[in-house]
C-alpha cells in the first residue's frame, strides 16, 4: 500500500479545476445576513427525563445528563474491546486452506465468508441509515456510531481473510446474488430495511412505530443475535480440529462485538416497548421466526450439503432454534421453538473463552508505528 | 462504573413483559411464503467502473473491486491512528485549571470545550445522517463509518476532559444555546444540515446535487478543515506556556483525525465535481466564506474578549483566513481571502508534531485488560 500523507492534498501548484474558476466580479465580498448569528433564546439545560428512545424532544446535541447511562457503558465497553484483524496471524490458515481442507470443508469455509461479508455490510447500513437517525438521545446515537464502525471493521476482517488466503474477491462478494440459499437470508433482511427506509415513514404513527420495533427486533435479535451468533459455528467446528485457527480467532472477536450489539439492541427494545406502551404482535413475531428458520434451514442445507466431521446441517438448525429461544427470553417474548435443545454445548464454551491475550503487547510493528503520521 | 456483563441480559427467570405475553393459539407455526427465499437471478459480479460517488447503480453490498482505492487507504490509515482519551493523563490539568489559569484563561478553555462538544456531535450526525446514505460506493461508506465513530470518540474526549476537571457538564453542554457567539456557528451548520435532510431531497436533481455538494464542502472544508483546525489553537496557546498539557494533547489527536476527515472530504469533492460535471457556484461560495468568517469573528471576540498571553481575537481570525485559503487551493477553487498571512506559524508546527509516543506501550492497565470480557 502506498503511504498516505495528508500533504498530498496541499497542492499549491495545482491549477484550479476548470469547472471552478475564479469569477473576479463575483468574488467581491458579500453583505452577510447576520440574523442567523444573533442571540439564541436563553434556554434552560435539558432534563434527562425528556429524553426518549424515539420521538424525543430534548436537544439532541447535549450528551449529559444521561437518561440511558447503560448506553454510555456499552460505548465504553466496546472501546475497551478494540482490536483489528492485522493483529492475528493468518499464515497457518493459508497452508490449511490449500493443503489440509477437504473440498467439502473449503465449500463450508468459502460460503460462510461469502455470507458474512454481505451480512456485515448490510448490518452497517441498517444501523447507519435506518436506526441511528431515529434514536433521539445522543448517548444511544453514540453507541451506534461505534456499532456502525465495528460492522465496517468486520468487513475489513473478512476482506483480510479473503485476501490472505488468496480467494477471488469479486466472486466471493457476488456469491450472495447467485446462490439462492445465501440470497434468501439477505433478501429477508433487505425487505425489513426497505420497510423502514421509506421517505414517508413517521414514528409518530403507531403502525410505523410497530414496523420499526419489528425491524429493530429482526436486526438485533435474529440477524445479529441468532444468525451471526450461529453463523460463525461452522468455522469454529474447523477450529476445534486445529484448522483455520487464525480465521476462527478473527471470528471470535467479531462474535464478541456481535454479542454486545445484540445485548444493546435487546435493552433498547425492552425500553422502547415500555416507553411507547407498545406490544409486538405475536402473530407477526411468529411469522418472523418461521421465515428466519426456513431461511436458516435452506442456508445450512447448502453450506453443509456434505457434513464435515462432527458437524452437519441438522445440528446447525437445531442450534439456531436453541439460541432463538434464549434471545426471546431475553426480550421477554414467547420462546418460538419450545423444547429446542443445546445440541452444541461447545459453542457457548468457545464463545465464553476469555481473551486473555493482550493484543497491545503482541501487535505487529506496522501497527505500533501507526502513530507516526505525516500531516500538514 | 459498574461492570457490564452480557449475561446480565440472559434473564431466564424474568417474567415476560406484560405487553408481550404468549398467545398460545397465535404461536402455532405459520406457513412460510417461500418466494423470497427462492433463486436470485444469476448476476455477474460488479464492475468498478459502474461505481459512483453518488447516484451509483452498482450493488452497494459488494466491497471489491474498488473504484476508489484511496478511500480504503484512508480507512486503514484511520485505524492505524487509533487512540482513546483514557491513555492521556489529566492530573496536571486539574491542578492547572483550578490553581494556575487566570479567569480570562478559564473563560477561553471552557468556551472552547463548549463549542467543540456541540460541534462534534453535529459532525457525527452530519456524516451519519446526511452523508453516508448518499454515498453509493461501499468503500466510501466504510471510511465514513470510521469517521462517524471518530466523532463519537471526540465527544467522549471532551466529556472526559469536562469530567476530569470537574466542570458542570449540563451547563457546558447547554452553553451553545445561550451564548450567541457560539450559537452562530452551530446555527450555520444546522442550516446546511437541514437543507440536505429534507425527505424530498433527490440527488438526480441538479439543483439538489449542487446543494449537497455545497453542504459537503461546508462540513469538510469549513467546519472540519477551518473551524476545527483553527478551533484547537487557543488551547495550544496555553499548552505552549506549559498549561493544560493533557487536554492539549487530547486535542492534538483529535486534530490529526480532523485533518484526515478534511483530506478525505476534499478528495471526495474533487472527484464528485468531475464525475457529475458540476461547478460550485462562485457567488454562493463567496457567501459561504463570508458567513463563516463573520461567525468566526464573533466567536473569537467572545472567547478572547480579553487577550491571553501571546494570543488574541485578531490573530485567531487572521489565522482562519490563512487556513481558508489553503483549503480553497486544495479543492481547486479561488482563495477567499487573498493575501492572508500565516500569523501563527507555530500552529502548523504544533500540528506537524509526529506522535512518536507509542500509546500501546503506555496505555493504562484498565485498558489492557479490557479484552477479558465476560460474555454469555
Amino acid at each position: 500500500m502506498s503511504a498516505l500523507r495528508f500533504d498530498d492534498w496541499d497542492l499549491p501548484s495545482a491549477a484550479p479545476q476548470a469547472n471552478a474558476t475564479v469569477d473576479a466580479e463575483k468574488q467581491a465580498k458579500t453583505e452577510v445576513d447576520r440574523s442567523i448569528l444573533q442571540a439564541a433564546p436563553a434556554l434552560a439545560p435539558i432534563n434527562a427525563a425528556d429524553k426518549r428512545i424515539v420521538n424525543g424532544k430534548a436537544d439532541i446535541n447535549q450528551l449529559a445528563p444521561f437518561k440511558y447511562p447503560w448506553a454510555w457503558e456499552f460505548f465504553l465497553k466496546a472501546n475497551r474491546n478494540h482490536w483489528t484483524p492485522l493483529e492475528i496471524g493468518m499464515a497457518q490458515d493459508v497452508h490449511d486452506y490449500h493443503h489440509k481442507l477437504s473440498a467439502a470443508e473449503r465449500h463450508v469455509f468459502e460460503n460462510v465468508l461469502a455470507y458474512l461479508t454481505t451480512s456485515d455490510i448490510l448490518a452497517m447500513r441498517n444501523i447507519g441509515l435506518a436506526v441511528m437517525e431515529k434514536m433521539s438521545a445522543p448517548e444511544l446515537q453514540i453507541y451506534q456510531a461505534r456499532q456502525v464502525y465495528e460492522e465496517a471493521l468486520h468487513t475489513w476482517t473478512y476482506q483480510h481473510c479473503i485476501e490472505s488466503i488468496g480467494l477471488d474477491q469479486q466472486e466471493i462478494y457476488n456469491r450472495y446474488r447467485v446462490v439462492p440459499e445465501i440470497h434468501g437470508k439477505i433478501a429477508l433482511a433487505n425487505r425489513r430495511l426497505e420497510k423502514v427506509l421509506r421517505s414517508d415513514f413517521d414514528l409518530e404513527d403507531r403502525a410505523n412505530l410497530h414496523e420499526f420495533a419489528l425491524s429493530y427486533f429482526f436486526f438485533a435479535v435474529i440477524f445479529e443475535g441468532c444468525w451471526f451468533y450461529n453463523g460463525f459455528t461452522p468455522v469454529f467446528a474447523l477450529q476445534r480440529r486445529g484448522l483455520m485457527k487464525g480465521a476462527a480467532e478473527q471470528l471470535q472477536y467479531i462474535m464478541r462485538d456481535e454479542v454486545l450489539h445484540c445485548a444493546f439492541g435487546i435493552r433498547v427494545i425492552r425500553e422502547l416497548l415500555i416507553e411507547e406502551n407498545l406490544t409486538l404482535d405475536p402473530a407477526t413475531l411468529r411469522e418472523l421466526w418461521d421465515e428466519a428458520e426456513a431461511a436458516e434451514t435452506a442456508y445450512a442445507g447448502y453450506i453443509l450439503r456434505e457434513p464435515v466431521l462432527g458437524y452437519n446441517a441438522e445440528l446447525h438448525v437445531a442450534q439456531f432454534r436453541f439460541i432463538a429461544n434464549r434471545r426471546a427470553r431475553q426480550v421477554g417474548v414467547a420462546e418460538p421453538f419450545p423444547g429446542a435443545e443445546n445440541v452444541l454445548p461447545w459453542l457457548d464454551e468457545q464463545a465464553n473463552l476469555r481473551k486473555e491475550k493482550n493484543f497491545f503487547e503482541t501487535r505487529v510493528t506496522e501497527y505500533q508505528t501507526g502513530g507516526a503520521l505525516a500531516w500538514e
